[in-house]
């Protein structure tokens, strides 16, 4: 009997889609659930396909040539350690287990090193693109021991999705927890771009009061240029839609709370960790938090007054303002991004391939947009660029739609409208090209009150200054 | 042989002076330190106080009367886990162990629970006001058993600082891990209060063109008003002093590049974890890694060009404007902070008194002010209150100075001067006032992306939007 080329355990949405996925591109692929109902509805759902149903682990195990090559689409933690366990006894050295979830990188850096030490390969990759991406083709991120990633990319590279240029969008991105770290970022970008978005449509709609058409036509115009993306896309797609219940647009109904499912969250805390400047991703995080706070929000807007918003300029000077505004601070945000992923890679030794990385990004995943490219031509030409504003390209959008954001900002501002990330994204460019922050001052607080000392500007060493001395 | 009232862990700076604070109370004090020649220092320096220097922990322990009571003022981390380990084998049930480092809330809580097991109380606790506090009177934020706080209070209630009106500056915080958490929190407000006058520095400096003369009257003369507060006080006091090197004002010798010791970094983390907002702390957090940056903003001032600040203006009036905006963005920085704090106490159920926190914080510590009065009486009225700018008294404030802070931003926005506090107070201010905000285009996005489903404004439930059906 032939043995099935790969194994996917977990037949949530992911793990049926991907291993639809991998069956489509010609490769038999056995399939385990822990509830065996879930494994017997795929294989009635898809009796054409080349799967190979399997209702235990020593099942499972036995029907997969070698060195095996099974992926883990279970839920993150726990659940995951648990199936890794009930595994662990029927493999072989030189198996390749391979963990799919949204699994935070701590995690498979901890499981790759206990794997390891038993021979066993440990792969965590960061998959994007949601149910649809897994099934025609996500962004593949995968970690691990590089002898394994030559094992399953054969696979990775078939159902992976394709650029414009027809590159698969996989490619190995280092040791252990590198897959998932580069997926944690770039879940942390996706979460500054729908900030971003979500302010361009509140000044929209806000301040120059248009309609949801209108903004959807919009959006769509923007969606031909630079700022061409995914996200763009759909927004524009969404504003479009109506609601069965309200016959109203959709976006009208939809309660203005949104939820996450912290991996935002766990960039800004590694960010921390790593003494890398990230405001802008974190502002997005803070962003959906304050919208949760909606019942606090309605008292307050009874009780806090503010400007009211009006706009008597140029309609579409402004929108072009406001689209600037919007590929400027998506500049930064990407250049803290970036700029993290450096220092990790630092820390961590997994020498990453910044220029890679975002050519797997331009297409399958949520961020993918056309301006990765010009991030993979900026460590093309320099592999080590410390930040993204130092390429050429970079320099030149800032300093040719600086003044749009410093005008958006200022009309935010003054119209009362929150744009966490537009300013906080002008506050970041503006601290990175001064050569002269503030900073000596809070130096000289801590020497003062904590003799925490401080370096000098015109002498090398480390100073204290006599405070109590000379008062 | 009358025994020692109490006992000292470790002889370096802080604990030196904690040791000497208390014995200045009456009490008799025993004191050890691992390398005994620091004790042997401190006996020869110190020879005409009531010390017990002790040369091993079987001695020190054997030293006190019981119920113990003994204070660890070693490092963070590894080393005070060991302290405790070579103490333990001494102690009796009902000694109380005092940790009074800058410890992570999660060590607390993890040393109160296994020493509880063993009988053993245990305190961890903040002492702010640097070394010179630690001598002449803290501010202390115990937390731990409420037994074990009443046998320390009498000694806590000498040592600490006091307010104006009398009132020691220590008071029981709760259970666990609640006292190093309240400093963590007071440290992440000292970040932000330290960046704003930053920034107003900044202003007043690159915007304005100030001396560092003229600078120094404008901080002395806030000081007289509602901002009225240390740090305040010795921002003024540093900018009139000079250097013997340079002979200049030793402000303009010290590099700007701020450090940091992590608790900034931890209020930030912890906040990310409770889903709370805390942009402004969190900012300053950034703001300080982007000083350490240098050698790069250096590079990137010489491309990354900027609008001129210039400003022509009446300076008296711009002045007043970043005095009240100062005050306002700090306003926010400890409404953001309080609802942090309120979040912690319901996730741990530490029933924090809120009033009694910024009672405390009146005196001793690095960021007593007279404004933390308007704190305490907020919560005297309303103990249950969700977020300070509910309160009359900073609502007043905030809708009377809003303008100050809208103006300021608007000219730093211009000039290219970066405010990344300044403008995240006012996103947030605006964020929370805003009965709507657009997240309901996020909450579309995530549905259309990934089938997060979302909540609707006009009836229960949740909802998923077939965006693929309808495409």
């Amino acid at each position: 009997m032939s043995k099935a080329n790969f194994g996917v355990v977990g037949m949530a949405v992911m793990g049926k889609n991907l291993a639809l996925n991998i069956e489509s591109r010609g490769f038999t692929v056995a399939i385990f659930n822990r509830t065996s109902s879930k494994t017997e509805d795929v294989i009635k759902e898809h009796s054409d396909k080349n799967f190979v149903p399997t209702y235990s682990i020593e099942e499972f195990v036995a029907s997969l040539e070698k060195p095996r090559r099974i992926m883990l689409m279970v839920q993150a933690g726990k659940a995951t350690d648990a199936t890794i366990q009930s595994l662990l006894p029927h493999l072989d050295k030189g198996d390749v287990l391979i963990d799919g979830g949204n699994t935070h990188f701590p995690d498979t850096i901890r499981r790759n090193q206990e794997l390891d030490a038993s021979g066993i390969n440990f792969i965590g990759t960061g998959v994007s693109g949601g149910e649809k991406g897994a099934l025609e083709g996500p962004s593949i991120m995968p970690g691990g021991q590089k002898e394994a990633y030559d094992l399953i990319a054969p696979v990775f590279e078939q159902i992976a999705a394709k650029a414009e240029d027809g590159t698969p969008c996989v490619t190995y991105i280092g040791p252990n927890g590198a897959g998932h770290y580069v997926k944690m970022v770039h879940n942390g970008i996706e979460y500054g771009d729908m900030q971003l978005i979500a302010e361009s449509y509140d000044l929209l709609h806000r301040v120059l009061g248009l309609s949801v058409e209108e903004i959807a036509e919009i959006f769509a115009d923007w969606n031909k240029g630079e700022l061409d993306s995914y996200l763009i896309e759909i927004t524009a797609d969404i504003l479009t839609r109506k609601d069965d219940l309200s016959e109203q647009w959709i976006v009208e109904s939809i309660l203005d709370t949104a939820g996450n499912k912290g991996t935002g969250k766990w960039t800004s805390q590694s960010a921390l960790d790593l003494g890398v400047p990230l405001p802008l991703i974190t502002e997005s995080v803070f962003a959906r938090f304050i919208s949760a706070y909606k019942d606090e929000r309605v008292k307050a807007s009874k009780v806090l007054s503010g400007p009211e918003a009006k706009f008597e300029g140029n309609v579409e000077e402004l929108v072009e303002k406001i689209r600037q505004a919007l590929y400027f601070s998506k500049i930064m945000s990407y250049a803290q991004g970036f700029a993290q992923m450096k220092a990790a890679s630092a820390e961590e030794n997994w020498d990453l391939p910044f220029g890679e990385i975002a050519k797997i990004w331009r297409s399958g995943c949520i961020i993918r947009a056309r301006f990765l490219q010009k991030i993979t031509d900026a460590y093309e030409k320099n592999a080590d660029l410390d930040n993204l504003l130092l390429d050429d390209y970079f320099k030149d959008i800032t300093l040719n739609y600086q003044q749009a954001v410093r005008d958006v900002v200022t009309l935010a501002v003054n119209a009362g409208i929150p744009v966490p990330t537009f300013s906080s994204a002008l506050a970041y460019f503006d601290s990175y090209r001064s050569e002269v922050l503030p900073a000596n001052i809070i130096q000289a607080q801590r020497d003062y009150f904590g003799a925490h000392t401080y370096e000098r500007t015109d002498r090398e060493g480390i100073y204290h200054y006599s405070w109590y001395d000379e008062a």
